[in-house]
C-alpha cells in the first residue's frame, strides 16, 4: 500500500512509518517539526535526543534498506497539503499531525486557541484535499480516549448509540466531555470527521487511543532510530514520566488520589495496532471507531510497577503525592468497549509490568542529558488558573 | 447596566445596541466590519444601504440622545480583546462577532477552516480574557437552533440530559448533530463554554436562536438608523430572501421538499428577548440555554405567506422549487422546548403573517439596488461540493 503519513517526526509517527516500511509498504512522510520548537518552548527536550529527519531516513536506509520519502511543511497550509495529496495519490493517510499537550492547551489564552485551531484546520483541510484528489481513499485519524471522559455509561466503540430521551427514541453521536482544551480538539475533531462522513461520503477510521509508553519497536534497533520521548509536567505523559522520575530520583508525580483510571498500551502495541487499521480499512464510505488500548490501570497502579522495576534494577524512588492541577473525577466507572482491535487479529505483546524495567534501563545513559531538565517535571499547569492571571 | 456588544455592526447587534441605550443601559460596540467585507466577497451587498458606524453612533445622538462608545477590534486578536474588557469591565458581554452564514462555511477548505478557527478562537479569547480581567460577568452568547439539527427527540432547553446508555443511567451534554461547519462552530463553541463553566466557573446564557426576519425595532425610526439587510444565497436567511424575491419578481426559492421546520422570530421580538436575558442574568456560575423563537414553521408555509402579503399590496409572485444544495432531513419531529424565556416574561409582538406586509413595503425604495445583485439570489453553494472541485 501507499501510506501517507502527517507527523512523521512524532513519538508514534516516526516507529509507525517504520513499521510500515517494513512490511513493505510505501510510506510518505510529512511533518513541520512543530514538536521539537513546541517542547523547547516550555523549557524541556526529548529525554532521548532525536537525529534530524533527513539522518533518520539515511539511518533507516542504512541500517534497514528502508526507502522513505518526506515532505516538510504545515498541513494548516492547504496548498501545501492539496499538493502533497495530489502527488501522491496514497491508499490511505495517517492523521498524527495535531499538536497533543493537555497542559500545554490550558497555559492561557493563546495556547488554547493555537491547540484548538491548529488540530481543527488540519482536518478540515485533509478532509477537502481528499475530496478534491482522493476521495476514495482510507484516512487514519488519530483521536484519544480522552474524548469520552469518565462517563458513568460502558463506553461503546461506535460512532453512533440508541438512546432514549424524555420518551422518544433517537441515535445520538456516543456522548463526549473532554477534560482539556487538546482533548475537546479532538472531539471537536470527531464531529466534523462525522459530518464529512456524512455529507461527502470520506472513508474514515477515528481512533481512541489511551495513552502511550516505551522507547522501543522491533524496528529501533540503532540510537539513530530512536523515536522522541517527552517526560515534561507539559508534554510528558504519566508512564514515560516516571520512569524518568525514576532514573532522575524525583517522588513519582501522583496527581490527586491517584485513583484515576485509564487505558494504557505500549509503544509496539500501538504500532501494531495501528499497522492492523491500515491494511484492514472499512467499507468505502464507512466511519469506524477503534478504542485502542491493552490495560485498564490506575495511576496508583502504574505508580507501583514502576517503583518494583526501578526496585529489581537497584533503584528506590517514592511516590509523591501533588494535589491534582487537572479537572477530572478522582473515583469513577470506567468500562471502554474493544472489539474492533481484537476482531482484526490484535494480539498485545507485553504488559506494564513486564516492560517498565527496559524502559528505565533505556533511559539510564540519557540521565545527565534529561537532569537539565529537572525543573520541568513537577505539576506547574494548573486548570483552573491561566499564567497570564498568576 | 453596563453591556459591551460585540458585533455592533451586525443585523442583530446594531438594533440590540440600540434597544440597550434606549432602556438606559451604557452600551460599548465592539466590531471589525469583516461582514461588510464578507458579504461583498461573495458579489452581494446589504438590501438596505447601511453607514458607516461613526455616522450610525452620530445618528443615534441626534435623533434619540444615545450615547454610544465604540471599539474598533478583531476579538481574535487577544490583545485587544483583552485590553478592551480591562478597560470597561462591563456586567454583560454580548457576543455576536462570529461569522454567521452555513452556505459561506460550505464553499471550500478556506471558508470552512475560516468559519470554524474565527468562531472558536473568538469565543476562547473572550473566556480568558472574561477570566483574567472580570470573573464575574454575565457572557451572553448566540448560539443557533440548528446547533440541535432534527432529532427524534423533544429538544430540551438544558445543557444537560439524563439518559440510560446500554442499562447505566448517565446525565449528558444535550445530543447536537449540525448541518454545516458553521453550525459545527456553534457546536463546538458550546462545548467549549460548558468546559469554562465548569472549569472556571463562568456565568453563561447560551442562545440557541432561530432564524430572524424584519428590518424594523421601535428604535429604527429613520433610514440612518437602519440595520444591514442579507439576502443573498450565502448570507441572507430564508424569510428575508423571499420577501427581496417578492420585489425582485423572482420565484420564491424553496430548498428540496420545503418540509423543513424551523423555529423563526422577527428582529423587534429578538431584540426584546436579548434584552430580558441580559436583563435578567442567571445566578454566578450557572450555565443557562435559552431557546430563542416564536413560530414553528415549514418552508413551504413561509413561502405561502410570504406570496400572500405580497399578493395584497399587488405583486404577483409565484414559488419556485429547487433540489435542495443542502444536506438535512426533508421530513422530520420538531419539538423544541421553551420556558426560559416565557418565565422571563417574554410576549412575542408580530407574527409572520403580520409582519410580511411591512417587510415587503420597507424594500420597495431598494429594488434597484438590489436587482444590481439578482445573479447571487439562485443557491449555488453545494453542500456535497466544493467549489474547488467544480
Amino acid at each position: 500500500m501507499k501510506v501517507v503519513v502527517l507527523g512523521a517526526d512524532g513519538y508514534l509517527g516516526w516507529p509507525l512509518s517504520l513499521r510500515l516500511l517494513a512490511r513493505g509498504h510505501d510510506v510518505i512522510g510529512v511533518d513541520n517539526f512543530v514538536t521539537r520548537k513546541n517542547v523547547k518552548e516550555v523549557g524541556s527536550d526529548s529525554a532521548i535526543p532525536i537525529p534530524a529527519m533527513k539522518d533518520r531516513i539515511k539511518a533507516a536506509k542504512d541500517i534497514h534498506g528502508f526507502n522513505m520519502k518526506f515532505h516538510e511543511g504545515d498541513i494548516t497550509d492547504y496548498e501545501f497539503l492539496h499538493k502533497v495529496m495530489k502527488e501522491e495519490k496514497p491508499d490511505a493517510v495517517v492523521h498524527f499531525a495535531e499538536t497533543r499537550s493537555a497542559p500545554y492547551s490550558m497555559i492561557n489564552a493563546k495556547h488554547a486557541t493555537y491547540t484548538l485551531t491548529n488540530n481543527i484546520s488540519g482536518t478540515i483541510n485533509l478532509i477537502y484535499s481528499m475530496m478534491e484528489t482522493n476521495p476514495s481513499a482510507h484516512v487514519v485519524k488519530m483521536g484519544t480516549m480522552g474524548e469520552y471522559g469518565t462517563p458513568n455509561f460502558d463506553i461503546p466503540e461506535s460512532a453512533y448509540v440508541d438512546v432514549e430521551i424524555k420518551g422518544r427514541k433517537d441515535r445520538i453521536t456516543t456522548p463526549k466531555f473532554a477534560g482539556s482544551w487538546y482533548h475537546w480538539s479532538k472531539v471537536h475533531d470527531t464531529n466534523n470527521i462525522l459530518f464529512a462522513n456524512k455529507v461527502l461520503k470520506l472513508t474514515f477510521t477515528d481512533i481512541m487511543q489511551g495513552p502511550v509508553y516505551g522507547t522501543r519497536t522491533k524496528e529501533i534497533t540503532d540510537e539513530k532510530l530512536h523515536t522522541r520521548f517527552d517526560f515534561d509536567e507539559v508534554w510528558g505523559t504519566v508512564v514515560n514520566r516516571f520512569c524518568v522520575e525514576s532514573v532522575l530520583g524525583i517522588p513519582l508525580t501522583v496527581y490527586g488520589s491517584g485513583q484515576q483510571v485509564r487505558g494504557y498500551l505500549s509503544l509496539e502495541d500501538s504500532v501494531q495496532a495501528l499497522s492492523l487499521l491500515i491494511e484492514n480499512p472499512p467499507e468505502h464510505g464507512e466511519y469506524r471507531v477503534a478504542n485502542q488500548f491493552v490495560e485498564l490501570l490506575s495511576i496508583n497502579q502504574i505508580a507501583e510497577t514502576v517503583q518494583k522495576a526501578a526496585k529489581r534494577l537497584g533503584i528506590e524512588v517514592t511516590i509523591g503525592k501533588h494535589e491534582n492541577p487537572r479537572v477530572e473525577a478522582d473515583r469513577h466507572h470506567y468500562n471502554p468497549e474493544i472489539k474492533v482491535l481484537p476482531g482484526l487479529g490484535f494480539k498485545p505483546k507485553l504488559k506494564m509490568a513486564d516492560l517498565t524495567g527496559q524502559l528505565i534501563q533505556d533511559l539510564v545513559p540519557y540521565k545527565e542529558h534529561m537532569s537539565r531538565f529537572h525543573n520541568r517535571i513537577l505539576p506547574y499547569t494548573n486548570w483552573r488558573k491561566t499564567e497570564n492571571a498568576r
